[in-house]
């Protein structure tokens, strides 16, 4: 039994002292949240450039204030070791995630993170119009602006070994190319093994079946049926649509997501949004008395996608979950589906393909796609390539991992949103989601034996509670590998994910 | 001809600080607007309340530097009489503005202030639920605390005479009761003897058009239609859906404007669009060079609402504007359309009739609306009633003044938006911004005489850019007093809105 200490004056001060910050910071980040999400959403044309000085100023003023004296005077007071002891749990992950912040941003002068936000602002924006035209090189100078003021940014924060280290630990605290290294290894070997396997196999699932044309308007009206049903809170959270999906937390009472809407391609409006939701429901899931500090939101990016892929892959892509939501699938879409069985159905939607478009990718070559990317961004930090060298450079990957050649840029090197707005590092997180995802599966089993028997009832309030008690709560209260081992009992195990896939495809291609 | 005069160094330095404060407050006020335009047209619900303590904090923040010592010294500076006369005219202009927000912002304490953004924040809430519910009790004690801190800040003000002066200022600046009284007794009259005439007519328009269901897909598609060829610009704006509809700027290139629509009331959203037109596109012709600087904005309420009454009244309800537009209205409604003459639709349009809901009267009653609120507000700050008598007394007033009896209050004190966000003072303005539009109307008729046949041939674009050059571009250079001076070579005189309204029904009326 521990005994709550009681805290003298001047402590209990400092602690407002700190508290009445971390709210502030908290409240300009949530600003700033919703001002991205409005100009990829909502903001006109002519009026983004103008907004994004507007941004600009607003990070500014943010970044000075997390970095300001008071900032690190109240910190350096409440880490001396005797005050430390006398805080709480929260207060002191709260403190440790602001001091790390603090430390890291120190080493960045303000003028130049200002001139940086700017620019990755309109890089944004650049991007998007270089993705309609299919037109790399006016994305190229943009590109090499962001990719030189990353590079500076690692020298500022520092790193052992590899440069591209201080990249990866920007989103899963910890990572190296050293530890990242042997987990893809394991994973790619047996992954490539795999696919050879389902390769040869003779049960390939049909291909005709989401070659038709989807109602937009009908694919529209679907997800607006599935999303609360899942446990998606539409209280509490919105559904737009934007090129890239993705999601973006305002409050823990105003959570956005978006998806896409193809008529030639009815899995990506589903799967992306069943995706987006899982990274909504998250941070929704989060202790209603973190709202105001720095813990409010998710650990890591890494523990954040394993949410999106435990509902999208786990649960989306199960066949209990068709078993529950084929027929009204089929009522949305009678003329494609009527005449196709829940079988064909469920397998279809598992079909493994080589194909050009990461976000679109079976559970099975995805990780192939992160792989050429996380090589890609290794080399650049490296100084092994250039911005000028990656249509190439992607093209030819591409080609050697999955056998495909590109017929343009926009389907190749310009497909992802994350280097326009310098997430450099960003993407190895997608497959450590897999990874999380698949070892939380497994005890999840264990807890809750008739998980399947769930999904099939429509239960999806009982997974998202379990979610919820063992990871959503805590917000950032547990660093990732903490809470990794808080809910499995072990650290990330690549064994997991590659038993989940063996699993899953010997049953759908009926390997031996 | 004048010289343009050459700044000693410390001056131009000077400058340059304030411009740099002046661009800053510009940042937060655009952030603001968009955060305000957000929370009443995309954030879902559970998210509000938390996000006022963020729109809190910003505003604070915001407000501290608009009062700040530097502000004080550099506006200081600036306005001593030798420096002064080197600055060019635009610097003056938003100098003098800073200013008089200067001195008026260091009365009122920064605790007070973000407390009192806070609270309006949720009030627009509370009041949108019991408009909603026809539940005047529950806005009642949120009103009654806005109304206090109303009251405490004209205190903080001051005034001379009657205390809603102070309010009044807020809005069109130089305004009193003083003022007002004459202007508005002069009108009353004139309209009283018109509406009496008219309703002694024979010749009534047609009630049965708009007493027709009209679909609302096909009123959005119409509104779609029409916004872009009347010359607001898409590029540079947007239209949304609210349950009041209003016009927020976010930039010069970012200006958003927001309809309703009811499928038993078609008038409500076409006439609300070209209404909120008018004010969006002022703030779009604004002068790009004036960005970032306080004066990029339009130059008072009443200014403003003569634009948007310009377009939708003396432009949206002319015949002409129907010439051309009617057929494109019919494709659109052919049900309920295609036996109506334009002639009858014309005259439908203009219908005068003693309504409750002043955003949907017609321009005659519709001042007689506004003088309503006028003598409540008034009577509010003269502390000769309370807002608990705010219903009895509306009920009365109406009844008093237009013979009618609002069955609910959601269709009588509840239906403006204004008091949830302190607007007290607003009011006035739109009897103003009708009283301006037509003294700017027959200045435009002399200056280009040919007015009715551009609207009859769809030439919209040089009626915008009349209007924008002689009075959008200029935003907040000029006082309202000094532009319509300007513009109209002379005051602001009655005479010409009652001398347009006797011209427009005596012809539809066919009054002798």
């Amino acid at each position: 039994m521990s005994t709550i200490p009681v805290l003298d004056e001047k402590v209990q001060q400092k602690v407002e002292q700190f508290k009445k910050l971390d709210e502030k910071l908290c409240h300009y980040n949530d600003v700033l949240g919703l001002l991205g999400w409005d100009s990829k959403t909502k903001a006109p044309k002519k009026g983004r450039a103008l907004f994004a000085k507007a941004i600009g100023t607003l990070s500014t003023e943010s970044f000075k204030l997390s970095i300001s004296e008071e900032m690190g005077e109240v910190l350096e007071f409440l880490t001396a070791e005797d005050v430390w002891a006398q805080l709480d749990e929260v207060t002191q992950a709260c403190v440790k995630e602001r001091k790390k912040n603090y430390e890291k941003s120190k080493t960045i002068p303000a003028d130049e993170y200002q001139e940086y936000v700017i620019l990755v602002n309109n890089a944004n924006q650049v991007w998007e119009e270089a993705r309609e035209n299919n037109d790399f090189a006016s994305f190229a100078p943009v590109l090499e602006k962001v990719l030189a003021f990353k590079k500076k940014f690692a020298e500022y924060y520092g790193y052992e070994g590899h440069p591209y280290n201080a990249l990866l630990n920007e989103y899963e605290p910890g990572l190296t190319v050293e530890k990242l290294d042997p987990l893809f290894k394991e994973l790619r070997e047996k992954s490539v093994e795999l696919l050879n396997r389902i390769k040869a196999s003779e049960a390939q699932p049909r291909e005709d079946i989401f070659a038709q044309d989807y109602d937009v308007e009908a694919q529209k009206k679907f997800n607006a049926y599935l999303l609360p049903l899942i446990g998606f809170d539409m209280d509490g959270g919105r559904l737009d649509e934007t090129v890239h999906p993705f999601a973006q937390s305002v409050n823990t009472g105003d959570v956005r997501i978006t998806t896409r809407y193809q008529k030639d391609n009815v899995r990506s409006a589903i799967f992306g949004t069943i995706h987006e939701a899982g990274h909504g429901m998250y941070e929704q899931g989060v202790k209603a008395e973190y709202e105001g500090t720095v813990i409010r939101r998710g650990t890591s990016f890494g523990i954040h996608e394993s949410q999106s892929r435990f509902l999208e892959n786990m649960v989306g892509r199960s066949k209990e979950f068709w078993t529950y939501f084929y027929k009204d699938l089929q009522n949305h879409f009678p003329n494609q589906l009527n005449d196709v069985s829940l079988d064909d159905f469920y397998r279809a939607t598992n079909r493994v393909d080589a194909s050009l478009i990461r976000v679109e990718a079976d559970e099975l070559t995805y990780n192939l796609h992160i792989m050429i990317r996380y090589e890609i961004e290794k080399a650049l930090f490296g100084g092994e390539i250039e911005v000028k060298d990656l249509p190439k450079v992607w093209n030819q990957k591409i080609e050697d991992y999955l056998g495909i050649t590109p017929p343009s840029d926009t389907l190749g090197v310009l497909q992802d949103i994350h280097w326009s707005f310098g997430g450099f590092g960003y993407f190895p997180s997608y497959s450590l989601g897999n990874l999380y995802a698949a070892q939380i599966l497994y005890t999840f089993l264990k807890e809750m034996p008739d998980f399947y028997d769930k999904i099939e009832q429509g239960d999806f309030m009982a997974i998202r509670e379990w979610l919820k008690e063992n990871i959503h709560q805590h917000g950032k209260l547990y660093s990732p590998n903490e809470l990794i081992v808080k809910v499995t009992g072990e650290e990330l195990d690549a064994k997991y994910l590659i038993q989940y896939l063996e699993e899953k495809y010997s049953e759908i291609y009926q390997l031996s």
